[in-house]
């Protein structure tokens, strides 16, 4: 199918763009009534989850609502370490929650990488295909995995933590369990991606939310070389890498074959282009606060963010992920300065 | 009182020091059974911060057990709002809550700053006289507050948050709010630290735990000139600033008026050196991670980080506080190694 609206997938590829494209990290969810009218007929976020045909709507509201240019799929980073054998739950307020964890070598055995990824993760293939015929072209559709690091800390910590101790420790005091961990999540995700890709997907990004807790040895120690091997293996389609909070990696990871580098809130985009370097396209990084002010100082911060880009590669985004309490018709606002933004 | 041991205070100052010195941020505490003992006898933290001759003993305890080149008064952050008017609890698991916030200008009248330190803040103030009696001497002792922005986290917030989208909302939506909130915070402080070295405090630290939370703009605007108008204050003790996880702040903060800039464990201390310069002390950094491993890899990385200073300028600590499942046998490894490295 022809896409009528490619323009984030040339901005990927540093090819020719008439004006910025724009989307925001969870825009499919809580923000908008239409996703919780869906959500709260429903047993609980991964019934959502689970449901091809309602994660296709829910990823399609903001598309129809906030005029986006990209849907990206509507599923959680945790479904590769359930697929692996680790269910996780979804709690209210307290987040995501594991019965299981792997802390010890013997542990190794709750889990498997011998599995067929449609059997056990179909339900996101169906959800892309089903979202793609949805869309009919209108916007490309983004698919995105967990970087390696990040899954790691919630299969090993179980769930949330400020300062995920637990996973940082066996990085010390069992290394080379760390490494075959991080190894086996790797192989997963890399045909997880590539199922994705076949399944529809006409972008992806790999979210590494935990980078910023590490070190930068340690984070060029046990993070990067399977991001790496993520990186290779892609060749499909455009690729994002976002490693939130660990600026020291933006120029590591620029080096490896990527297109597109995220940018949280706390750096500067000057600082952020120079650490990247001009071959790469740029993702961000609007603090998602800046939604909670008025338009006239929400228009004047994204255009502010706007004039400071220094070349054409840029996708515009928040830093993060949009807040579920912001405004929608503030999400309108950001969205339509960056559509009328003259380049 | 002469002090037999000043090495941290030479040290800050850029002086002569014939080893580095060394201290970990949360020293006197959980790691340590005698600490336990001494927190369990009692109905909970508050009523050990606030019972001098108890929050003294523990203060004490690291010195004598660990081995360590100062003392930090046992206390926390939040006193300093709770004498401005909001009563804080600290709950088992949760953490710090608060049964009021401000978030509005008429929550203003919630707080005051008119009234005196020694009135509000006093046992503190004889925590501090009756360590110095006690230490006689030994280690110079360490008083602290939180940095402005901190504090106004937590009294806009009124708990711990991933985001703290509540307290920098008010930035966008109400930032004069924000300005007088912060100043209020910041006349305190000047008064509670000069109260503090009256007392008897050697040194004096300002924890801003949530520079990192904001991005660079909003941290020159909101943060910066109230750690300026306190670290211009502060002219009779080496004072030592540590804004965590902000690395833009860096370069700023040592152009204030202060002798340390404390590095936490997500940045590589060569890197901290350019970023600060040659002209103040850095404090840090080793991952507090890292005494989960074995006493060999301890020593080892122990000694990378001792190595890989640019100059003598050094305290040596974590690169935030010591975690309380940490076996104090590894502290004093740290210590030890620290002792014996030969400049």
């Amino acid at each position: 199918m022809n896409l009528k609206n490619d323009l984030i997938l040339r901005a990927a590829r540093g090819e020719h763009i008439e004006r910025y494209p724009v989307w925001l990290m969870r825009q499919a969810g809580r923000i908008l009534p239409e996703y919780r009218a869906v959500r709260n007929s429903l047993s609980g976020f991964k019934e959502l989850v689970e449901t091809p045909e309602l994660a296709a709507e829910v990823t399609i509201q903001p598309v129809d609502i906030l005029g986006v240019d990209a849907a990206i799929i509507f599923s959680d980073i945790l479904v590769v370490p359930e697929a692996m054998g680790l269910e996780y739950q979804m709690l209210e307020k307290r987040g995501p929650w594991f019965e299981e964890t792997i802390r010890t070598q013997s542990e190794m055995s709750k889990i498997t990488t011998d599995f067929d990824i449609e059997d056990r993760l179909g339900y996101v293939l169906d959800a892309i295909k089903i979202t793609n015929k949805e869309l009919a072209g209108r916007v490309p559709l983004i698919g995105f995995a967990g970087a390696p690091w990040t899954i790691f800390c919630y299969m090993t910590e179980g769930q949330g933590s400020k300062t995920f101790s637990v996973a940082r420790k066996i990085l010390y005091t069992n290394p080379s369990l760390a490494h075959q961990l991080m190894s086996d999540i790797t192989d997963v995700t890399i045909r997880y991606l590539k199922a994705q890709v076949q399944a529809g997907a006409h972008m992806l990004q790999l979210f590494d939310s935990w980078a910023g807790i590490l070190g930068p040895d340690q984070y060029a120690e046990f993070a990067m070389p399977y991001i790496k091997r993520i990186a290779d293996a892609i060749d499909e389609v455009p690729l994002t890498l976002f490693s939130k909070g660990a600026h020291h990696s933006y120029g590591p990871l620029a080096a490896l074959n990527c297109n597109t580098i995220g940018v949280d809130w706390q750096i500067d985009m000057t600082l952020a282009r120079k650490l990247v370097g001009n071959n790469r396209t740029l993702q961000g990084n609007l603090d998602p606060c800046a939604l909670y002010a008025s338009d006239e100082q929400l228009v004047n911060s994204t255009k502010v963010l706007l004039k400071s880009f220094e070349n054409r590669r840029h996708i515009v985004n928040l830093g993060h992920g949009v807040y579920p309490d912001v405004d929608p018709e503030k999400v309108k606002v950001f969205v339509e300065t960056v559509k009328n933004f003259k380049l």
